[in-house]
């Protein structure tokens, strides 16, 4: 069954706050097997909240509006619903004395008479109560829809939906719940994903499957409801993907690489320059971390290099502080005196300036040494500053979980 | 004139993230005087996309969209468009060298032809370039609405936004312009700020002000037809909100922190234990950081502190490694060491595993050290471990901010 969510209030629409409502609406919608196939926002206008409600009677199963409902005159969600479902508004008498005895509850003078507009329900419309202010919510079916209308208060909108909202979904208009499985990517982009998809394009029949690029990598979100075509299409797609995968569901790169840290027995320590402490805010940023992470070192100046890594001053002046003889010295002066089993070592151009022909911003030297072994690699990342930097130290973790499952090419 | 924005991708619907790019994209055309009276968003099916695209054209001057414009099966804004505005796609034969040069400068190997399809467009469209992603936007007008077609990744959204569209709009879509200015402030709660806002309210007359509680702390956005009436605005709130306010528009405060340091020909490095090397990593955000960034090191263990740092281990010992004397202690061991002006250091507990009834999870222990004093802090911060290490990280970033000012009570 689809869905959809309609939220009233011009602070959404000026882009002064982030629609949170539309976004837990449609989570807990999802959790008992809803579809959302559409989210609109209109501001406080009669005509563009009926037009809204309109459109969408007849056309999905449920629609949950929030906003609109308080006591002063841009809260026309009432109105905007009477005028779409072609009824008249009446006061809820029974709603009165309850509402009147709610503002004493909560300590306030007599009520204002003002407030009784809140309580003028379109005509078939079911009362919603609200358990933690003075706005009711209603239910009404019409044309195969039935509509919810909630607050805009993300307190109050929650506590409904959860109480009334969904026990009534749940009770009236059950679904085949849907089971979601998120596979976690790195190191493959997205076109290159699709292709791998084509050689288990059977095993995921049955099986929904969304793409999310987004920071350190791809995720892939499997959606079914069968369970069983859910784990025929995670096997099929860790055949074709490997080692791409670091993690499933909320599972961060960094918890990935601290498990495989934790059970080799090894810290991990970090010797960076052009990320700037990035990498090491990254390992750390996970509960527990101090089980595999020491310490580390951000070494800006040339100086630092040479005070903190023991990197020979000459080695800086031949080749320059971003070249892979630094990195290396980098990541072998940390682990020397440090005596730290896996160093990530990091230098590079993060611009916009300091650039050259040769050496040119986006430019990254890294090593990493582990006991018995350094290896050093030259990228190129494109974008800006922030990008470089926090894809280089995303890559580089990335990096040394290669290394620690044994992996000998490591692009 | 009026706007309306467009989302396009199944994450939204199903609640999967937050629809940023809405937010942005609305106020962004909010500052161009432009209002935005819609916005809708629906999953990748081309039935769906043709719709919404159908539905907006006429209604409105501007129609913004975002998502679907990638290379995989379910990115069918392209499709969804033409078909709404009724002409055909065709490759644009122009774009795709420089696309497989992006993809060889960006590292990869030779680019797969399946990324073609990004190139593409309705017939009559106006490609937008992509500075930092392979999918270019583009460009069309129908039925008096020009609809600008932006990918859905934030970053590519945001740069093509701001040099594209913004651009465009200014140029050929002129709206009375509404002058904005930005005040950043840290450190002061959004109703003590409401509360200082009352002793100047007569300066504010014809300025539209917005609070926007985000990291590290609140911007103050003014907003009026009336440039006068905003450099009024600007002077009486410096006025009642002093060193609260630590910079305007975009600049970030480790941008401010740096003038401060530039001016008096300082560096700044950092000794942190929970931050992780969050401090040092803000402090680098900043483009022409070297400047007055030199060193830092992340002392997660015991032996770490006395190591680097030379924390005497009975120190550590006695008062525990989260302490007002270890805290001092890593700040001016970390000062005489390195031979740096101002050393911030941080210890603490950042969870949500490691707390005791003395010293629970939140509780920080900071220092800075400047030449000739020391100063010390005890902290407590409430919220997740992320929030926590953000938190800490900012206020004592501002707190070197205040040092470099010379005041005197830093809270």
């Amino acid at each position: 069954m689809n869905a959809e969510i309609l939220t009233i209030g011009s602070e959404i629409l000026a882009g002064d706050i982030l629609d949170t409502n539309g976004r837990d609406i449609a989570q807990a919608l999802a959790g008992l097997g809803i579809t959302v196939s559409r989210r609109v926002s209109v501001s406080d206008h009669i005509d563009a909240i009926s037009e809204a409600v309109l459109n969408a009677m007849g056309r999905s199963g449920v629609l949950v509006i929030t906003g609109g409902l308080g006591p002063t005159p841009d809260d026309l969600t009432r109105e905007g619903v009477a005028r779409a479902v072609g009824v008249g508004l009446h006061l809820r008498h029974e709603l009165v004395e309850p509402l009147r005895q709610r503002f004493r509850d909560f300590g306030f003078r007599e009520m204002a008479d003002t407030n009784l507009v809140q309580l003028t329900l379109p005509e078939g419309a079911e009362p919603i109560p609200n358990p933690v202010g003075t706005a009711p919510g209603f239910r009404i079916e019409h044309q195969g829809t039935v509509l919810f209308s909630l607050p805009g208060i993300p307190r109050e909108m929650k506590i409904m939906l959860e109480e009334s909202v969904l026990p009534w979904l749940s009770a009236h208009r059950p679904v085949a719940p849907i089971g979601v499985r998120v596979l976690r990517t790195i190191g493959i982009g997205e076109s290159d994903l699709v292709h791998r998809f084509g050689h288990v394009f059977p095993e995921l029949s049955d099986v929904e499957v969304g793409f999310y690029p987004q920071l350190p990598g791809v995720d892939l979100k499997l959606s079914s409801k069968s369970f069983a075509a859910l784990d025929k299409a995670e096997n099929a797609l860790r055949a074709v993907l490997g080692r791409y995968i670091y993690g499933v569901e909320e599972e961060p790169l960094a918890g990935a690489v601290g498990t495989l840290l934790v059970s080799q027995g090894w810290h991990v320590g970090t010797a960076e320059s052009c990320t700037g402490g990035r990498i090491a805010a990254l390992l750390t940023s996970v509960p527990g971390s101090s089980r595999y992470f020491d310490r580390a070192v951000v070494t800006y100046s040339d100086r630092a290099k040479t005070e903190l890594l023991g990197v020979d001053p000459d080695l800086i002046k031949e080749h320059g502080a971003v070249s892979e003889p630094v990195a290396r010295a980098m990541a072998e002066g940390f682990s020397d005196r440090s005596r730290i089993e896996a160093v990530i070592a990091v230098t590079g151009i993060a611009g916009p300036d300091g650039g050259t022909p040769e050496k040119p911003v986006g430019l990254v030297w890294s090593a990493i040494a582990v006991p018995g072994e350094t290896r050093a690699w030259r990228s190129m990342y494109g974008g800006t500053r922030d990008m470089i930097v926090t894809r280089s130290a995303n890559v580089n973790v990335n990096r040394l979980r290669l290394m620690l499952l044994g992996e000998r090419e490591i692009p």
